[in-house]
């Protein structure tokens, strides 16, 4: 994927955080793209809105794209998302047969083994600050 | 926990993946026991009827539970489950705080490690059964 795209996608991922900032959610965004490029799936995080543990903004998106898909089946789909994305996320993005995650910054409270199919860093300053402005809003 | 109250969380799991069967799901079953012993959450894999690759049994009894408790933290609840949770599903459970799960059957796909929080093979046979049944009847 072009660097251009990737920016492109991270820019869309960080739109979904916003709307998780505006619930007072924990500002975490996720977007899935098809094979041809085509955003299949949205979602932010909705934890205390929803009363769900499991409603991250990956699963969220992974949901919407499998509907939009009309398969659940998402092969070689990929999941883009603000953060690292927690083992939860993680292996539902495996379940969804979804093998490759870009991510905008890392989430230093995981200690996950790097693989090759996972690109980190991309929009670091952009993807850490919405996070560090909602927790420091908090104390 | 009494043996006996184990035996009758185990049968309402199996139940719950009897209505799987029913459906042609891969039957699996899963049921969340609050502080009181009082069921809470129950649900049964529904992958294809849901077009959902997070809709499996274990995922859908804890937002069962979680919209039953008014409250996504589920200290100290039991989950129950016909076989051994996937990884998404045990991250699910501890994403819900839920530090203890109960299963029926191993799932011989998963290497898992076993921890003190987890008892296994309560019911291994009619827990397998129903399972292999299934996959007989596919081939």
């Amino acid at each position: 994927m072009r660097p251009t795209d990737i920016e492109r996608f991270m820019d869309l991922a960080l739109a979904e955080a916003k709307n998780a900032e505006l619930l007072n959610e924990v500002p975490i965004g996720a977007i899935v793209v098809n094979n041809e490029k085509t955003i299949i799936g949205r979602g932010f995080n909705q934890t205390e809105s929803r009363c769900n543990p499991v409603a991250h903004a990956e699963i969220l998106a992974i949901e919407d794209a499998a509907k939009q898909n009309r398969d659940w089946r998402l092969n070689n789909f990929i999941l883009f998302s603000t953060i690292e994305p927690c083992p939860m996320c993680k292996s539902a993005a495996a379940e969804a047969r979804i093998n490759r995650i870009y991510y905008g910054s890392e989430n230093s409270q995981m200690m996950s083994n790097k693989k090759e199919c996972i690109q980190t860093n991309l929009r670091n300053i952009d993807c850490s600050k919405i996070l560090k402005k909602f927790f420091k809003k908090l104390r």
